[in-house]
């Protein structure tokens, strides 16, 4: 920094849980490789094996890159917030985009054999979650990037922004659990109750999303490991506050 | 109250919420109703019928009664906290009890069907739900019910309790996404993706499970929405900081 202090550590605990997050995105991403290579003949644009880039799309993007991007604020902590924001909203624009490959995949693939479109449950979570991800990402880049728009009107946003991004996280994860149950079905129905390998390996790779989504909500809930305010962020953040109480003392509205 | 003052009302805000979650969670158990009732020849315990006693069971305790039993010191936030902890306990407790025998059922059909246990993704995320929940109601009732628990202890326990709570009631939904994909996928394999009423309706119970859980959890999450501290409650806690302070002054840990 600046005055040639060195530069404040992170709490020990969180580096730890991010460590662990960031195994398991890993091996959750080696797993879904594992699984469509192992059993599913691996993964190709124009053929047969279209389908499978749907799935390792949609876990790359919409569980591994999204779930980082919410991280970025508590692993980027004493770094500018502008750097921190611009990182956290090409992260999640690079998920938007690998998800929509993803959602062409299937469709292609549907087309190809005469599948019809959007009639399972898992359909519906995951488009739903999908759109208002990507609705989540245009208002965001319209509230905290626009120059136009006030401190006031971000402070007024951003628990928003917070609460629905967890929640999209919370439905992308339970959307891909949906798949996997829905491609197990339609895949080994008659051997998955006897515990086949593609079963058991197909199940652990839930319970791995399960798990990276758990430490990842975990590290952006704890209270104590979140963002704290650089000090010129708190400046201004004081004065908008002295400008508010002042406004209501003199009548304004809250 | 006591002092002849009227008593505190809740933010207008809150009331509105809760009363769209309770209407959802109506709903949503309406909804499993007629699917069971309409579609799947009803529900009975010695009989052919006895799966559909798991369905109905788990959506009444492990997403309705617990979703409720989040919410108690939301909906009773200017109650004396001892009692509103018990209600809390109560209807976790309850909720414990009938998911209890919706497992039964499933276990108890299963045996009579020749259909072997615990093979998928649906039962491995549903059976973790239900044993990390009762492991989460027995740490509750320990660390909040027994007298000798301190209160520094209770105030390092909370924030845990309360993220896995709500953690856990999100895996809850997901395992009943899943059940319903499931039990689609055995039902109506070759029809589901005609959109059949069967399939539009579970779905449709898919989303609503979906749209309460979003609900409960803003109400839960939301900042200035939280149970402020009674005037006793505070003083108390005001002793324990001082307390802190002291001992921390005085070369004590924290």
């Amino acid at each position: 920094s600046m005055d040639g202090a060195p530069p404040p550590a992170s709490p020990a605990g969180l580096s730890a849980y991010v460590a662990v997050s960031q195994l398991l995105g890993l091996t959750l991403l080696a797993t879904t490789g594992a699984w469509l290579g192992r059993y599913r003949d691996g993964v190709a644009w124009d053929s047969p094996l279209q389908f499978n880039v749907h799935p390792l799309c949609m876990v790359l993007g919409m569980v591994f890159l999204q779930g980082d991007a919410l991280l970025v604020y508590r692993v980027f902590r004493h770094e500018a917030k502008r750097s921190t924001k611009a990182l956290h909203a090409l992260l999640h624009g690079l998920a938007l985009v690998i998800a929509l490959v993803g959602i062409i995949a299937v469709f292609e693939s549907h087309r190809t054999k005469g599948i019809p479109n959007m009639y399972s449950l898992h359909s519906w979570c995951g488009m739903a979650a999908f759109v208002l991800y990507l609705l989540q990402w245009l208002l965001g880049c319209g509230f905290f990037f626009l120059p136009g728009t006030s401190f006031s009107l971000r402070s007024r946003y951003k628990p928003q922004h917070v609460f629905f991004g967890i929640a999209l996280f919370a439905l992308s994860i339970a959307a891909c659990l949906l798949g996997i149950t829905e491609m197990l079905l339609f895949n080994i129905r008659d051997s998955y109750s006897h515990f086949v390998p593609e079963g058991v390996l197909a199940n652990t790779l839930g319970v791995l999303l399960v798990a990276f989504g758990l430490v990842v909500g975990y590290v952006l809930t704890r209270d104590d490991w979140k963002r704290p305010p650089l000090a010129e962020e708190l400046a201004l953040s004081m004065d908008f506050k002295t400008l508010r109480e002042h406004e209501s003392s003199s009548g304004g509205s809250q």
